[in-house]
């Protein structure tokens, strides 16, 4: 199983691992296939009931540690199938979310965890991105990636015929302002590389350029992660209210 | 010098570290005290004038990794005095950022470089909040430690004491709206904990709870230093629309 901490021979047979009881829950409640678990007595004994697993291992911390890409390995290891691309997809919000070349797992789990918090559905990516199925991603995305359709595509080609306004985060950008109305209910949110920001290629595609107003501070920028949470929910104000009247 | 790979060697001589040539060229920048530099030789030829340091010693790349907190060491290790405390600081937004014991050094150096982005020159922290001082604190904040006063305090208190309305983060909070006025321009937001949120004993003191609204999301909540973005921006638009008025 150890050979899994190879990110090729994951994507070869198209699995990723998760770690740990919260992340194990989750993988459980996907009712994504179980290709196998290494998990502690402990933790077998309480889960066993609720799971189908092709195949289940006791192992000893001492095992689990060895198999596990983290420092401190937490009761239980999980082998799972990746989603297959039939699947139907709930659009509940109307903002798809653009990575162009996001390279830090953190950002990239954040950014899905922050989708997911606003409903946000569907997120693509260029390829050179980092992927969704790395186990830092996984982790950081707390569930994210069970939820959320992520597509790895030709990114500028992909802008182009989208057929949406596309708001790209840019130092260049037009400041956004208190009031956001005037924005479409079907838009896409372009984030770009952490230190080089949206490629050329992809900037080409950007409707509008958007900045995040810095008062009077003295940063270089904003991590990838926190601006695109901003823009999120700078974005999706119009279809909360939206929402709100209609529920009325 | 490997010594000072121990957080407590740090905290008892009151120094940190830095690593990498764009933290290097900050902490010159920034006119702290330089205890010791160890660095390639390249490095050392390129920046041996713009320096003053105690001691310099040349490394090799196998030393240097010896030194480094970090898996990839990157030509410069660096040992600076912190600040002290009688230093003046320029507070340039009305907006302080209280943090309630946040654990992870990552979200305490992301936080750290937003409230720079923002022009938030004041972070008050609870005495079991991470120190700024930490490595990967240092390095998230991307030179943010330098231009920001971090205090650790009893933070109940302190929040007790400070006279200005508190916006706690919480998800039993009132929704953030569109429109944001009525905003005093001297507020502090006070982020919580990454799993437990503000302790009881900090949430006392809150005057406005607060919740990002998911219009149909799923996570359970945002990760704490987008939620900490997040908040910031929305805090701050009125001091921006108001200066953008002063400067017509």
């Amino acid at each position: 199983m150890a050979a899994y901490r190879l990110q090729k021979r994951c994507d070869e047979e198209a699995v990723f691992v998760v770690e740990g009881p919260k992340m194990a829950a989750e993988a459980i409640a996907s009712g994504l296939a179980i290709r196998a678990v290494c998990a502690t007595a402990e933790w077998l004994s309480a889960h066993a009931d609720g799971m189908v697993a092709e195949e289940t291992f006791e192992v000893s911390p001492a095992e689990l540690e060895r198999l596990s890409n983290f420092k401190t390995p937490n009761q239980v290891w999980m082998l799972l199938e990746r989603k297959v691309g039939s699947e139907k997809w709930e659009m509940r919000s109307g903002l798809t979310l653009a990575l162009d070349k996001i390279q830090d797992p953190g950002n990239m789990g954040t950014m899905l965890r922050t989708a997911d918090w606003f409903g946000v559905r569907h997120v693509v990516c260029s390829r050179d991105t980092v992927s969704c199925y790395n186990p830092k991603v996984v982790q950081a995305s707390m569930g994210a990636v069970f939820r959320t359709k992520v597509d790895y595509v030709d990114l500028p080609e992909w802008l182009s015929a989208c057929g949406m306004p596309v708001y790209g985060a840019s130092l260049q950008g037009k400041p956004i302002a208190a009031q956001n109305t005037g924005i479409a209910r079907e838009v896409v949110l372009l984030i770009g590389n952490e230190s080089r920001g949206i490629s050329k290629e992809a900037m080409a595609q950007v409707t509008d350029p958007v900045l995040i107003p810095n008062v009077g501070g003295t940063a270089e920028s904003l991590n990838a992660s926190v601006a695109a949470g901003i823009l999120m929910n700078y974005l999706l104000w119009n279809n909360y209210n939206i929402k709100k009247e209609e529920q009325r």
